[in-house]
């Protein structure tokens, strides 16, 4: 009787460990027995009531504690929301990285940043390799996006192969030339995909993402229009691509070429270096001689695409770049779409430019920018390029990921064999069924200065109050021996109202103050907890009916 | 000779006094010899960097130095932004105000919530009506735009016509059958128009805004396909079209009408009251009896279309509601286009509402929205109807102001007559020429609770440092009689990291404390701001290197 007992399936386990609000962005986990791989490890931006925090990396507990299945670390591209918080993860763990050169060019500089007790495992990779490690073979496959170099990944495991599109679009005349792979992409899907997991960052956006090669004619029409004016042109660094055509468009026009930003003159020389991006002899021009050039003898390729404070469009918006002075001779370019959050930095910037006669062409008026990734028929393209048994959609909002859900549904695809996951969520995979089961360890683990995770909601919460109303500290000193007031309340205030114009109100607290304590003293009271409290509350009542505010109060009292 | 001598020519000031990036948006004063008038008189919504404010007024002050020149206030529709900051004018200067009978009602309710010592004289007048006040004749003229009873304000002056356009669009097939006035337009455009002020908000948008109408046939398709379900409507209070529209489909469809958050009830009744609503005998149904109905038999209409905290959407998609509780058997419809700064309260709803397994129809996805602002096409027809003779774009960012200037430079009017102006700036106007000649008082007064005017840069400077980074105070006890240390100081933080966590870094900035006093004692230094600034400069400095943060350092010294 025993030959008929079962042997329970085999199964993947797929985890999204990584992204703030996209869903599945920084980091994916794939195990299989007692193997497993990552695929990307990258920073998220802080959303906005994450007050001070610098960066947000994905919770590795759960890796950390499988760390002996660990076998390595594969890259789709170099952008920060998927190789950033490699340092991090790297300071406990010694596991290779695989990635294709560019991405492992960029880590290299950022690693360099922080100091780590080994030299980490860096195998650079070309689109088309395959990589085994254990029982998993994962196959780079060249994509288009933002980025140079980046690449899908078809994951060969014995229960199936797990293709896993990074971030992509199609560019049917990229400007390397390099076309994403559509025949290998075929070939994937008809030799059977058992699970997809496909970015849905523009899943809500109809038709098709234009070329990059469209900026290109924008930005013709923009060089020889303004053939008597210097032309300030700020992009993200990384997009190598862009920064080739703005060079080639200098050249083309007769321009010198200025490099202004840390993160662009890294990435340029970088890009320069590795091949990537081809600078002609004797085109760049060192930021600090500008004056040898007449304005319309200069492109200024920049930072701060994206508003950021102190970025070099920042400074010369404002007025505090110490090597350019921005006048009626300018025409800015901002060659970017504000990452969500940062639109009122852009504007901010773009007003200020207008407020001192400078004109912008930017996204909203002109073809300067177009997205990495893929709108609505490029994902559908993938899906029937791919046609996966199971599809589970990443790299979006929950909204984006139900979108999506929507348009395989709309493909054909059976409601039952999409999985829109969350953070932690584990999805087991075997090779006819799927279904979730149970959660790991997963979140955000917020970086704030050095500290790692030492900033949790209840910090984060005190700075959310303290922001908004501010904080009035009470000190009294009240001796021990015979509980009584040896120092009247002392307040001191900051963030709340301006003091001097509320002198009446500050009266008003002392006093408060001191009758509170006096109170409670008087009572017998010698409970501190309890004296505290009965202070914060009567001095909050007070405030609340004279201002209607709620500023954070603090008792201290120190017991001589 | 005496003849000669010309008399100087008479001239009218205009000025924009309100407003915060959207120039202009919130109020105008128009002054001739010694008297004035004020055209809205509006609310700003704080920027992300003024923690805690809960809105903004404009400066009054010139207006209250001047106030015997003033002669009353000319409302162009009854948004917040046009008429929110009357109470606080009004709680100083007893003046009548012009306005439709809708923005009346809304004024009305308002002024019920503040105290005022008076009751104020509220004028209605219609569309066509002329209100003549010294000098000043104001014609009140229909336009559309996303509330009933807009107007734009025709003002004849002893120099010439001034045409403010307040906030327009134009609707040929609006819900009430009232097309923006083109005759009346036309004519005045006909007789001379020396000065216009024209809103910019869309300037960058080509096209022409789509009619309102439009937006019931979205909702007409979402009614007819989703027949078995709860319908939730999320709107604008004040876009009293759009709640007709969904009323009437409710009633076509069978449905009954219940209504949630307290300004959508408000505006109900007062625009029915007032006859810009028309409910049927019977449709509404009680918040409270919901459970008479079945989901298929209702239609919510309900607040909370910008995301807010506490909206009855908000409430509802949080399972908050103490009436609603949302399931499989809703659908969630948000009929508004997020205001800048908004997109991503909306958007935690959205997704809060799709984690949850409900379907949201919104602007990105579907038509269940126009804008209730003019398009560039638009904004063009307006040019060509008043060919005035000065033109000053006004409701804008400085790049919307300076678009609308190159849209005006496009039609054929010479680039000197066009005046892009700033909050405060003073536009006077002759007959022949006009030119911007010096400013007044005018700018962003806060309000924060109670306070009008008491936060201003300083307290929000404290504020943005208390929310980024926490604050630690420092108390210490010293007796005067011999300047020793009476108790060790105390350190007690807040925002700044898990004290409990961290308790080595404490005990550190325990001992710094105590070390750097007892220096300043020991150097017999008696003089506390410079104790203060030697305990605060040696506490950041250790902070700082242990942690890479800087927190507010805040040193109390009590003097026994």
């Amino acid at each position: 009787m025993a030959k008929n007992v079962k042997k329970p399936e085999e199964k993947l386990k797929v985890m999204l460990l990584g992204g703030l609000n996209e869903i599945g962005k920084n980091m994916t986990l794939i195990e299989y027995k007692d193997e497993m791989i990552i695929i990307d490890c990258g920073i998220g931006f802080p959303d906005d009531d994450m007050l001070g925090i610098d960066l947000v990396i994905p919770d590795f507990s759960y890796v950390e504690k499988n760390q002996e299945k660990l076998l390595g670390v594969f890259i789709t591209h170099g952008h920060e929301d998927h190789i950033g918080a490699l340092p991090y993860l790297l300071k406990t763990l010694n596991i290779p990285i695989f990635a294709t050169r560019l991405a492992i060019g960029i880590l290299q500089n950022k690693l360099q940043e922080h100091n780590l007790d080994f030299i980490p495992e860096l195998v650079d990779v070309e689109a088309g390799d395959t990589v085994k490690v254990g029982n998993f073979q994962v196959e780079f496959i060249r994509v288009n996006h933002s980025i140079a170099d980046a690449c899908c990944l078809a994951i060969k495991t014995p229960i199936g192969t797990v293709l896993h599109t990074g971030d992509f679009k199609l560019d049917l005349t990229p400007i390397d030339g390099d076309v994403m792979d559509l025949h290998r992409l075929a070939e994937i899907g008809k030799k059977g995909v058992l699970l997809m997991l496909c970015e849905s960052t523009n899943v809500e956006r109809p038709g098709y993402t234009p070329s990059e090669r469209t900026v290109g004619q924008a930005l013709d029409n923009i060089f020889s229009q303004n053939r008597d004016k210097r032309l300030v042109i700020a992009t993200f660094s990384s997009n190598v691509h862009r920064v080739q055509q703005i060079i080639d468009k200098s050249a083309r026009y007769g321009r010198k070429v200025a490099i202004t930003g840390r993160s662009m003159q890294n990435i340029v020389s970088a890009a320069s270096e590795l091949g990537y991006m081809n600078v002609p002899e004797g085109l760049l021009a060192d930021i600090n001689e500008m004056k040898r050039y007449n304005p319309e003898q200069l492109t200024i390729i920049c930072t701060g695409s994206q508003g950021e404070p102190m970025s070099a469009l920042y400074r010369m918006a404002y007025g505090e770049h110490d090597r350019v002075i921005l006048g009626s001779k300018d025409l800015v370019v901002i060659s970017a779409h504000p990452i969500p959050g940062n639109e009122k930095l852009v504007d901010n910037i773009v007003n200020e430019l207008y407020r001192r006669g400078i004109s912008v062409y930017r996204e909203a008026t002109s073809d300067v920018h177009v997205s990495g990734h893929a709108c609505r028929e490029e994902i559908k393209l993938m899906h029937a390029l791919i046609k996966p048994k199971f599809f589970m959609p990443i790299h979006g909002e929950c909204k984006h990921l139900c979108s999506h859900r929507d348009l395989a549904i709309e493909m054909g695809m059976p409601e039952k064999n999409i999985f829109v996951s969350d953070i932690g969520k584990v999805l087991e995979v075997g090779q006819k069924s799927a279904a979730f089961n149970g959660t790991v360890p997963a979140g955000k683990i917020m970086i704030d200065g050095k500290g790692v995770g030492d900033v949790g909601s209840i910090v984060l919460r005190d700075r959310k109050h303290l922001g908004e109303d501010g904080i009035i500290v009470i000190v009294a000193v009240v001796n021990s021996y015979d509980n009584t007031i040896a120092s009247a309340p002392d307040i001191v205030t900051r963030g709340f109202v301006y003091v001097k114009e509320s002198e009446e109100l500050m009266a008003d607290l002392k006093q408060e103050a001191f009758d509170s304590l006096s109170d409670s003293l008087g009572m017998g009271i010698n409970d501190w907890a309890q004296i505290k409290n009965k202070l914060r509350d009567d001095i909050n009542h007070l405030i609340y009916n004279k201002t209607k505010r709620r500023p954070m109060v603090l008792p201290v009292i120190i017991n001589l």
